[in-house]
């Protein structure tokens, strides 16, 4: 079972930093959680991500469970061992594939009935399945599986969406005690856009005591205000002396903001993602690789960078291997980037821990040159 | 100037080792060189190339010409410096891309008019033009513009293309003569599949005193028999103090054939581009890494082999990448490959070094599984 210890509380804000130890070793907070969904953070290798400073790294259960698949996942004795990686996972529930991704998906009480994306399969996943296979991955931490809705949705689809998925949790977590209560799970938020849904289901989730807690639901496609109004509010209903997660968030901007109000947790597919459509992250915004300003431009991606990239090599070798579609470019894109986001969060921690968390946002968005943003 | 030492000949063969010095650094021969089209090895990093021990690498004239074209690379400082590679670089003249992938190429005895197969842009290359790019790319080993011919072809045919082929290494020669003989220009053997040709071309070429010798136009369709013939025939009849190299050969088996023929460097896509497509070399013959039976595969790609992929993945892993088309997979595939025939050449020059190469080759050829073979 995880242990989560606060080291330091921000004076001036909700932002905390911490740790927390697995079985997979210590992961400090507030963190960010680069994406592995089929077992491998696409373009770059295991050494690459702790050059990067990776320190827990996500899978998908749902990409994993159709691919390799659990008899491959039981044979070679977990996700760990699989890809070479010793240092803690988190894995999904599969609940957002099921609602973004799966055909044909049938919600019931008793779980998604859907068909895969890859060759058309039916598959049901209950609750207690997705714990079984989170079990199989070998997940430091394990997700509910929990019903989410696309943006906008009335009231009334919210609230019975939000009583499936107390009514998941709650079985998933029986089912996980049942099992020896190994490694972790956490419940997931819901409750749409609604602040008194969101609270009842925060409320009811906490009554089940999981080891942590995330918000989900968020990043789906409202506008940022909305999304920053509704994390501000369900965050402080979240035990404070245990993990918040804020699921499938996002830009630089988002995680200092958030981690402000609080949350410890983050993953996003876009540092990674952005990196292979040739956007870069830099301090002072971001810059697209493509651009013809950097043909014959000998100058790092971010001159104040000390990745491994930007020691390396110019923006005009990154913008060849880009416009080539040369196999490189994707990986040193990601290397780049990757950086960028850890190289953040281990910024924020100083500055909670020197407890100059709200003067280093101050900064961090002043730096930023707002003409330059690409989102 | 490059210096070439023979430092031991086989007694049964011959086979020769030894080392030819450039600018940037040693290399030994007889010598594999991967291909970096683009100012890229395909998905390996500089770094990768060297735990692979590569020691010197090819780049593609015709491709860097075009892109990111010459401004940017003498901006740039070169190819080197631009890629970050700080061992010798050869490229090749453009020769073969005329023949294989330029559009609308046509030939004079000036030069080459082609199209550019990426936007259909009009250029021209002449020999002198050749050896001023590669001059601007700051190659170590530049090649002679040369007139390639399909197989088959008739004598007629053959024989015009090795005029023009003379021709242009002498234009070729002198202009890179009068530019102050910097780096070094090797020469181009053609003739196609004619003996008689082939020593002709290689009398007319020896006399124009190259710092080495390349036989072109092999391994372009004909049948192995045939390519065996032609290289073993011509080989010989090159200076034997100056570097031998074939061009675009080949597999192992050619590798090994070809270092009894006195051949001392070689150049192919095959361990990258094959890597790409899953099929991956070993002792005993090659595997394709899509194949069912290694879903489950616990083992390394090939027991004996001490490469950093054997050295941390399982085939299924392996396996698994290369099924969900992970970028990681194309990286590994290259790595394992390239340090298969890189090891190879290690093991080819120890032999002849311990005069044991005709030994080496049997069991070399012993080795091989047939039945796994899929070339």
């Amino acid at each position: 079972m995880l242990t989560f210890e606060i080291e330091k509380k921000s004076t001036d804000s909700r932002a905390r930093t911490g740790s927390i130890i697995t079985a997979h070793g210590e992961i400090p907070t507030p963190i960010f959680m680069p994406v592995g969904t089929l077992g491998s953070v696409k373009a770059v290798s295991v050494e690459e991500l702790k050059q990067c400073e990776a320190r827990i790294i996500l899978g998908n259960t749902y990409h994993l469970y159709l691919r390799p698949g659990c008899e491959v996942m039981t044979h070679m004795g977990g996700l760990h061992k699989f890809m070479n990686w010793d240092r803690p996972i988190l894995t999904d529930s599969g609940g957002f594939q099921f609602f973004s991704l799966a055909k044909l998906a049938k919600f019931s009480r008793e779980g998604v009935n859907f068909q895969s994306h890859i060759d058309g399969s039916r598959h049901l996943f209950t609750p207690e399945k997705a714990v079984d296979i989170q079990m199989v991955l070998g997940s430091d931490i394990m997700m509910s599986l929990d019903w989410c809705i696309p943006y906008p949705a009335n009231e009334k689809e919210t609230m019975a969406a939000l009583e499936k998925t107390t009514l998941w949790a709650r079985r998933g977590r029986d089912h996980w005690l049942e099992k020896g209560g190994v490694n972790n799970l956490f419940g997931i938020v819901q409750g749409g856009m609604y602040a008194h849904l969101r609270a009842l289901s925060a409320q009811q989730l906490i009554e089940l005591d999981f080891p942590g807690y995330a918000v989900g639901g968020l990043s789906v496609g409202e506008p940022t205000d909305l999304m920053y109004e509704m994390a501000d509010h369900t965050v402080p209903l979240l035990p404070h002396d245990k993990p918040r997660y804020v699921m499938g968030v996002g830009t630089p901007e988002n995680l200092v903001e958030m981690v402000g109000m609080g949350v410890d947790m983050f993953d996003c597919v876009m540092p990674s993602r952005n990196a292979r459509n040739g956007q870069l992250f830099t301090g002072r915004g971001t810059i697209n690789i493509s651009n013809a300003r950097f043909r014959m431009d000998e100058n790092p991606i971010d001159d104040a960078c000390n990745c491994y990239v930007c020691q390396n090599y110019s923006r005009a070798y990154l913008r060849h291997l880009y416009k080539t579609r040369e196999l490189l470019s994707y990986r040193l894109n990601t290397i780049h980037n990757l950086h960028y986001y850890l190289n953040l969060m281990e910024r924020i921690r100083q500055s909670i821990k020197a407890d100059q968390f709200s003067a280093f946002k101050k900064e961090f968005f002043s730096q930023l040159n707002h003409k330059e943003l690409n989102r």
